[in-house]
């Protein structure tokens, strides 16, 4: 799936936030903000019909299709990061299940056919609203090929992953896992935390739900 | 969070589609259904700014809070399946962690604090597009009491858990996962999925991107 947005979190200038809110997307009525009865938070609310707005934070699902000791990465074609190093991964979609995902996106990114195993890592990336899932996968076959979103996809061995060319961190924070619990012969599941860039040329998007 | 359509993937009455979106959440024009440049499947689309309306699912997180051999459960007092059991448990906030989702909900539902200690599951509920995480939980304290979604709060010994009473498939799919690995004595982490219900009562929703 193409989506802009996708893995934003490491590219602060890609760190746009949503377009903002204003209309009903049932009722076509301007929106109002408040803190409907029962509940917490302000929300986007239609005083026409009623409905309220919620907006919840995204699922990106990932893969690392392992070839003996290799594992497949592609090129990105499109921004952000456009020409950095990814595992295959993009966000979920409706109505399928988080390793129908993985597979789905190592298919269209890579060309690549695998069996996904077991889930290795999540992510959590809270500045930006995301939860990343990322599952081991058999590489079923060599016909891999760059879909419409890479330039290139190859398969790497650890000495050779381009560690400073990889798009994003939480596929950094994959791979580095993946490698210490291959050199344990114990590969686990892990939980782990993306924190919010630093530095004086990022600016956190504005507070939701204004985002 | 108070969401009425939380975990409705259990009672077929409430499997109610979310209300169809015909106009543009930015500028309020009314949308197409098409399949934008370079991806695979339809969207809603603004003619006029342009915006791509991408509907993705849900991520649902709950919490096993433990009291030495026992758990605590909470009687919904909300739509659907009021009056059933279930575990602390909601849709996800935006800017939060999966982890800080779980200890909210316990919070919210339950008036109880819990230190997070380990992610127990993942269980995918493709048909109606939500992704359920359960954290086991330590209790901290014994001041808990219901909260606005509860009716009572009760910690249950396994052989008191009230089965036939368990407000949704995830919850029991979760509890039987618990009592199974404690049984063993080792918790390990697991990944499962809940398929569409069955039966002539039940009318699955339509297609996505039209819920």
């Amino acid at each position: 799936m193409y989506n802009p947005t996708s893995f934003s979190h490491i590219s602060p200038q890609s760190d746009s936030p949503a377009l903002s809110m204003n209309y009903c997307s049932h009722c076509g009525t301007a929106v109002t903000l408040c803190i409907p009865q029962g509940d917490s938070l302000p929300r986007h609310v239609c005083p026409a019909c009623g409905t309220i707005h919620y907006q919840n934070p995204k699922v990106v699902v990932g893969a690392i299709p392992e070839w003996g000791d290799s594992v497949l990465l592609c090129r990105r074609a499109i921004e952000p990061r456009h020409g950095f190093w990814t595992l295959p991964s993009g966000f979920m979609e409706n109505r399928e299940t988080t390793a129908e995902a993985a597979a789905r996106e190592t298919l269209e990114e890579a060309c690549a056919r695998v069996e996904i195993s077991r889930l290795f890592a999540l992510i959590d990336v809270p500045h930006i609203s995301q939860v990343h899932l990322v599952y081991r996968a058999r590489l079923l076959d060599l016909d891999f090929a760059p879909g419409s979103e890479s330039l290139e996809v190859r398969l790497f061995r650890e000495q050779d992953i381009p560690w400073d060319e990889i798009a994003f961190r939480s596929i950094t924070m994959a791979l580095r896992l993946y490698y210490a619990d291959r050199s344990r012969g114990d590969y686990g599941f892990h939980v782990d935390t993306i924190p919010a860039p630093t530095g004086e040329h990022y600016t956190p998007p504005p507070d939701p739900p204004f985002v």
